[in-house]
């Protein structure tokens, strides 16, 4: 069953019954990417929020100076768009690409408003999702001030166990917000196991 | 009417009928925070989330350097807590001081779980209160990485017109993350018309 893993999703903070279950999903519309593809860039308009079914996704931004930064990387169970644009149907300012050949279920704004005025316990689904976001960016800043960058790579290992071997080097670089140069001395050090 | 605010700041996005009203206000709890007073101590539990009905309150964290970073300033009509400690339960990472004398309506995270159960409308306002405050931290954090130091403190003044006069240098430069000393030059700049 195609819909299994994000109908899992939903029901670890609600319960739907059955007629909620179809309209829901006949909300979604899926999409594959492929590796190094993108599912949105910047200053394109963002319309849509995605559930990742299956794959590894990243979301950066350029700076001024061109250089990358990573937002955030989202792996299968995680929802990704870039917020701000999304809510505010502005332009994105970020751009999300595949790292992995992906399949996300996607679901406009307009739908989603749809959504919460028809089956109005979605507001305490996406209420979680929003504050589990907040919390996690919040957390993230408070780690980015109080941990060396060796500790931030300890949770970021933590967190996102299963992609690490997946990633470059610049992209963790990008997202611990250190040099890709920095991170290959810290993994040297690891290796060699001056840091546990 | 003393809660006239909060309830015109609710109304922004859900209407209650009148019981739904006084079920709500039951449960707000009133408290007046002097000028330095301390809201919420870094090590404490963090159980409420505040409503600001006047005044001015400054969160902030002590990074290992005993540096203090502003997390947000809160003015009248602003929401504000310790929010991973709130929903976790866990004891503050951040403290909330007032920067003057201050009335806050407050509420447990206790009491806010019986609310979303009996007056389950309430899970929008707090769905777009804590979407607002994802996509407030992210476009800081884009900000913080797209914009110079000048232009921040330009989005400063432009969000917190009303408090700008009422903080020290200090906490201003500690929300911009910049020195106190950059702060002064940028503002020498300002004063002599070198920056618009």
């Amino acid at each position: 069953m195609e819909h299994h893993s994000i109908l899992s999703n939903i029901a670890k903070h609600i319960s739907l019954d059955q007629s909620e279950t179809d309209y829901f999903i006949s909300l979604l519309k899926t999409k594959n990417v492929r590796k190094k593809e993108f599912l949105l860039q910047a200053g394109q308009p963002c319309i849509v929020i995605n559930y990742v079914h299956a794959g590894v996704l990243r979301s950066f931004y350029k700076d001024n100076n061109a250089d990358e930064v990573t937002i955030m990387f989202a792996v299968a169970d995680w929802w990704i768009t870039d917020m701000p644009c999304f809510i505010n149907q502005n332009s994105a300012m970020t751009s999300i690409e595949a790292i992995d050949d992906s399949t996300v279920f996607q679901l406009t704004k307009e739908d989603l408003d749809i959504l919460y005025a028809r089956v109005p316990k979605f507001e305490r689904f996406f209420r979680i999702l929003m504050q589990n976001s907040y919390i996690r960016e919040q957390l993230r800043i408070l780690q980015n001030l109080s941990l060396s960058a060796e500790e931030r790579y300890a949770k970021f290992l933590e967190k996102y166990p299963a992609i690490a071997l997946q990633l470059t080097q610049k992209q963790i670089a990008s997202y611990l917000g250190i040099t890709p140069e920095f991170l290959s001395t810290i993994r040297k050090k690891i290796s060699k196991g001056l840091i546990s």
